[in-house]
């Protein structure tokens, strides 16, 4: 993995195995994807709190991973789970993380 | 949307509306987001030459985007998209960029 262009982190898409939803992307350094793919469950990075999260860690939400790939430039990961726990993976309590239109003003603003 | 935790940039996960299957995942700055709305074709910010760059603006195989959403935090972009040209996505001749499986090898040395 090319985990220099992002000062050592690559995004991680997960993706559900049975619906092919794009539920989350994180991302991973390379302790995460290593205990991803030792654990099996999805482990990342966190940017914002500096440290590795399992994700369902405390929420029972885990991603157990069935099959993980690796994109033409080695810089991206493509995970596919299954959700465990309640399925619901977005931390609002959604199924997905992507649950809202992408308007011009979202774009513009983020509001 | 927040470009603030990648230096101005958001990944931009690319989902065929069709089969479902994640074909790329590139990164986009405001100028990007905003033409790909107003376009209606991916656009993205290519991070080793550092300008902008229409997918399939040589090759033909244009991604026509059918709907555009936005994760729980602003930070991430899912694009639901038409193949078009030969609907080839990758650089490498392949329909999608994540078509090699990822191996604790190539986790660890990108081999």
């Amino acid at each position: 993995m090319d985990f220099s262009k992002l000062d050592g982190l690559v995004p991680a898409v997960v993706q559900d195995e049975t619906s092919h939803e794009v539920l989350m992307v994180g991302f991973m350094n390379q302790e995460a994807l290593t205990l991803t793919l030792e654990t099996g469950f999805a482990t990342f990075f966190s940017r914002t709190r500096g440290k590795l999260w399992t994700k369902g860690e405390t929420s029972g939400n885990r991603l157990r991973v069935t099959s993980a790939l690796v994109d033409c430039d080695d810089d991206t990961v493509l995970l596919k789970v299954q959700r465990l726990g309640d399925g619901n993976v977005c931390h609002t309590g959604e199924r997905t993380c992507f649950n809202r239109e992408l308007t011009p003003d979202v774009a513009r603003t983020g509001a």
